[in-house]
């Protein structure tokens, strides 16, 4: 609700025969939504109250009057004692400085000098963006830890590395975790750069032009721990890009998170049967008592929908608005609380149920047993004793021809059986081809292997 | 929260030593979104009581019991009375059957017989979509009749006609403004496609392989007023076109707006100064006391972006999910719920705009005037005259590029400066290049002149 | 390239010094996406052509020059005789008439009175639209069509169904199948609903005002096969809902694609291993012999993101843009032309899929009957034997408990282990828990019975 | 089309008795796009050879007979002499194999040692990102240094300062056009953001576990100039979070730029006539001699939505997909490539607009002078002769309600009406309500006054 205060005839009524009302008034009131600024409201207002005071503009004596005001109606606010007045507070900085003036009188009428609700505004969004971004990145890195956690866990368990959801080389689980790990840590990097994005005070930008008042921009900025003054006072009023810069990053946590979350709903099925989860992440039903549902990892993974959808809600309400300060940026509120609000929930439930999952590393050896996904390095072996690799490929094409047909994994076959196919094959073939032995020869960097693997988890806890 | 009941240990608690608290809990609740289906959920129940009776599969005391008890949790919501339970209350659903077995004894659990938390669930959301499109329906239609209302009151005011937002030819702000009619005419199609979409019953599809009770699905169907049974279980637990179909309708609505309302802010503009929003569609600033702003028509302008985006999130929630029920669907209420709210109450507001602006005819004729927008007309009249369109159009390029440069309007000219450029514009050019007369030659089917456009308030009337 | 013919001085260069050229003359050229209008073009202007001839606005020998001069351009084009000119063939429209004009000289100028590029853009674009609605129909009634066969051809097979991913009760593979046709067939709704949106003629609104010229609308409307007229030129020539509409369509059979290709990907899992993919869906890897992709499944699902892409695109360039005609509208086409051909191209890739895929019954009927998904007929035949619900509820829960904890099928229990759980199972039991009694128990309209089932049949067969 | 080789029969083809043709293979294969790729692929190879041969895993001979071979194909490619193969070059990465080979023989196989489809594709998307965002920044910038000098240019010009599209208080033009050169510095930083992102070498991570060939992986990622190695072989092939940066970049530089245009379109309009568009950037009407559109500022912001929908695309593609590769992930490069092309030519052609277009100081100043909008600092002198500031504001608040009255502007009162309100009002009121002295005053911090806008330019000239 910003530059004007709707439906309170005081303020603004000179010109007007008649101020919104009912339906019209509850259509452009923002309170349900902006109310939960209201500690930003204050602490940015205290800050202006002393600067003003500290160039002279308004007395020590209103500053602190107004200082302890505000504190007093944050109190009110935080205890739930506070009555909103739903016909003349449309938004929350209405409601403060309305209840503000009814403590302390005419002095918080000049807490609203040199400013204008279009900064006031932008600046409480700011502030709320760069918490919110913190908060963000706190559980980004947390999900990262239980992930690099996790996977220090489960260090022996192998598991079937899949492309197009085919078997196609065995892999670490830990690798498999680590993963996400890294994609996590790119999440932290677009995290981060909201949270900058959103640390410059627009305050003192006013209505759209700057101030004639004597104000010193930087003083408040500084009392609110914001990094810059932005430089101009059109773009201070109209810009919104912080906002979109931390709905676009929390999309990609979705993104990311809808990996997982498929991956752990395949995975507690009954077909691929590789992880358990835990009860307490786990819904049952009424007249099936045989299910066990993995209900977070798919509501989260559902959630991404509405996440993209805040998105593209914000770009385009301000697709092809001029400037300064126009009404459709009301609207910037609910995609921003709504996108930080899901990415930050859902990490954390994500979380828990990485860390609380049961791992069958039976299920997951099994399968890894079974995929012929060793053929590639029986191919290497006979290249390794001479052969020409594409006369190798051919061999080992046979062999696995006749496992499908016998449905027999490759190390079921025996060295007398394996020489039917090449004389090439020795004894030394028999552990060649176990799993662990194939896992363990990807040695170079980002492998798989074992040795490679513990290279990463240096890094990661580097990164952390 | 269909199928199980989460949290609430004595139904699918068996296999479970721990049920989601805290936090999770609370991420999994629906309560807070779906509380408003209520009268959808009493409504199916009772109907689905009146069916197990009818078919012997409950007493018909039973059926009354649950019948009355449903209606007295009903008359406990509406009137506000109803204490929700956070602790097992996740949804609507349960809810209502916790109150219900709490009032009426084991009668009360005798209701989820034949029927599935999966189904029940799909039901209320089609009873709501049904109902929404017919509210969407409504306000379609009131702003088309108000569209149509204006046009025939402001019949003579003609203003620019613009293509890149360049005078081109000028029109009747009649003809403008049913340009709109038609537009939400189309929309009046889509709404009643989706209402039609929603307009089938799910119930009896039980979990998702319908049931083993001798049900009938039409019957229960005709008691809710729906038109079909969904005739296949697993589509009828996991298809949500309907609430698709509704979303789009609405984004299309608010496509519509964002014209209509981009042109009432133009249109309010000082510069254009077409039309005066009434000051209860308007707002002011506390700083700037020659303010008035046109808020409401960018407040929907604005909303746009959240249908849109309403859309896009419930599109990717069902890509890539297979059949049948999964956890994701739960994440189609709110934003079908914000669609269709938001379209519905913009129109209000838009229909408020159109019926009570001021139309300034002397700004839009004045601009009408000044636009040189003859020019097509000027050249066929010396084509009427027998002139070559070539050479016309040469003719007639001069005289513009001399009122460019002179600041003139077409018919600013006079007779005898029109005769330095051809000597066969005769005292009849001065009243064919009258805006009026260019308005009222343009007689094709469609057309602005004021005989075209009676046609069209003839086809307008019919469809309403 | 509606209204101007940028680039072409001769036609309205008269007021400008310079055109664009070089890179801007090729980010505003339209030539490379809307070349394949090219016979809606020609089509529309033969139409338009004998309209002026019949009302004696060009004479009948200027008609049939023009008339024969666009077959004989047609035909260059259709061969690929037909040499475009960058410079000035801005559009598909502007090289059709260049090239008439060449050909039949100063009549092919005459065909442009009483029409605009922006009628002329808007007809082109519906007859496209309709046309290719018509295609995308075809093709989903062609997957329907192979649903059906292959539910027919999979009468017997049982497989689990599932909710959550987790096996809930046995379904028949057809009732699954089915459960598409009837997707499918909203859809079929979705797209003749924009296939009659498309289906009204713009021609004759002219630039935007209706023309002065005696035309006869309905006339070239019937020559086209449009069914009517639109009824205001404002409109006609900024309407782009229908494009919407069929983008729409497009979307949601992408939605419905993207489900079943998931499916199809799961089920050629290894872990799964429902179906095996035909050779020609499938591919290879180069180094990996054992590896069978199912990539066509894949890149269909990955697909639904690029037409999704293609709503949120046409809807963000219609949000906020006035009346009339907007340059803005150019970008209708690409999204319209990719998101049909996506819908189109794709549906036949599934068709090919579903009807040649191998089905793999015995895998299904395996994992069906290792799911304990019998467990609540189970608790109904005690319930049948008089045992109240809860009991009975609770006695299954422990022979659930007892089969999970020693890895047994329910049908794998005795009649003996059976009754040291209840002495009311007698020998009935044990054909009472075969799968095949559980799936024919849901006989219930619309139940995965084969009775139900052959119900489903016969209205899918009259609905084709 | 990563990872296999699809129709080519001798690679995989050993399982396969068919392999996709026609219309399958049509739509399977991505050489139409991937196409401009080659660049990347032969750089990647030839580091990728060069390194295999110093870790001797393949001889010097072969590596220099790779990179000679290379060269030459790439000459072809580049010189149009190449011909590709539809039947067997389903992506360039193919296309490039088989030449090679074609040309140098076996040695051209060894290529591919130790490498994979999957990292190689990775690896060119990646190189081609990393360019592509040099080139945006550059564009990016070049925009930023238009807007500075033309600021500079236009240091006295006066116009309106608009909220709500109402004027509201006077600003400077420069201070105008310095606000867009803020808003796209903020693109800068997405831009390098989503540069730093691509630059990471997947390349060695194979097709997703890493190799057992003793590679070198730092070593090609540096003689590709790429900054580091992406620590995990899984995340290497299966990341596509770079492209996604580089989109969302691209969508917000087209979300500023659609409202730099809208401005343009508006200030072009009768209406507002602040500027002119260049003749190269407008088109006329080849009907409406008057016309001159502002064409491309339109279709910039058109151009919006396509971007938006590229993000859409990708952000959906990439939903719910499990690791590693998919074949949906195939999908990623047209919205890439339509993203950054549409970004980068749209701020090529917005800078001509800016660097060209007539500014109508005249109509500017007109406007500003109009509006009222000194009233603010009317009552603010008011204050400043001691009167209290509500009284102030009431006082003048009468005052603009005559000149709404009278059709005034504030400086056309004499000092005479102006002390018909106050007696307080002296002779330097007069010039104290001047344009000019109201901009002057906001010399705050981004303020519009001119001594404010000297330290903008001094901050921006630093930033540039």
């Amino acid at each position: 609700m910003p530059e004007h205060a709707k439906g309170a005839a005081p303020l603004w009524g000179g010109r007007f025969s008649e101020a919104p009302t009912g339906d019209l008034a509850r259509f452009g009131a923002s309170l349900e939504v902006d109310k939960r600024l209201w500690p930003h409201d204050i602490a940015g207002s205290k800050a202006h109250a002393t600067m003003l005071a500290a160039k002279g503009i308004i007395s020590a004596e209103d500053a602190e009057a107004i200082r302890s005001g505000l504190d007093a109606v944050g109190e009110e606010i935080a205890s739930g004692a506070f009555v909103f007045d739903p016909t003349v507070d449309e938004d929350i900085h209405m409601a403060i400085e309305r209840r503000l003036t009814e403590r302390i009188g005419p002095a918080g009428g000049r807490l609203h000098t040199a400013r204008s609700r279009n900064d006031q505004v932008a600046l409480d969004t700011r502030l709320f963006a760069k918490e919110a971004a913190s908060g963000l990145a706190r559980e980004v890195r947390a999900l990262m830890a239980a992930l690099l956690e996790r996977a220090k866990a489960e260090r022996d368990v192998i598991l079937p590395g899949y492309t197009h959801l085919q078997p196609a080389q065995p892999v670490l689980l830990a690798h498999h975790l680590m993963a996400y790990f890294w994609m996590f840590s790119r999440d932290l990097t677009r995290v981060e750069a909201a949270r900058h994005a959103a640390d410059a005070s627009p305050l003192g930008a006013a209505a759209l032009a700057g101030t004639t008042y004597p104000i010193d921009r930087q003083m408040t900025a500084s009392a609110l721990g914001l990094s810059s003054v932005i430089p101009n006072s059109l773009d201070a009023v109209s810009d919104r890009d912080y906002a979109l810069d931390l709905i676009y990053a929390s999309s990609v946590v979705m993104a990311h998170l809808s990996r997982l979350c498929e991956e752990l709903v395949l995975w507690s099925s009954a077909e691929f049967g590789f992880v358990t989860m835990d009860d307490a992440h786990s819904t049952g039903s009424s007249i099936m008592p045989q299910k066990k549902n993995p209900d977070f990892a798919e509501l989260v993974r559902g959630k991404t929908g509405r996440v993209y959808g805040d998105l593209m809600a914000l770009l385009t309400t301000l697709k092809g608005i001029p400037l300064a300060y126009d009404k459709d940026l009301q609207e910037d509120k609910e995609p921003l609380f709504d996108a930080v609000d899901t990415a930050t929930a859902s990490l954390a439930v994500v979380r828990g149920m990485v860390a609380t999952m049961a791992v069958n590393a039976d299920r997951m050896a099994k399968a890894a047993g079974e995929g012929l996904m060793a053929a590639t390095d029986l191919a290497d072996y006979l290249v390794g004793k001479g052969l020409p690799f594409r006369e190798a490929h051919r061999v080992v094409g046979s062999l696995v021809a006749r496992c499908v047909a016998e449905g027999k994994a490759l190390d079921d076959l025996t060295l007398a059986e394996l020489r039917e196919f090449s004389e090439l094959f020795e004894a030394d073939v028999l552990s060649w081809v176990e799993i662990g032995s194939v896992v363990a020869r990807r040695r170079s960097a980002g492998g798989t292997a074992p040795e490679a693997l513990e290279a990463q988890f240096a890094l990661a806890e580097q990164l952390l």
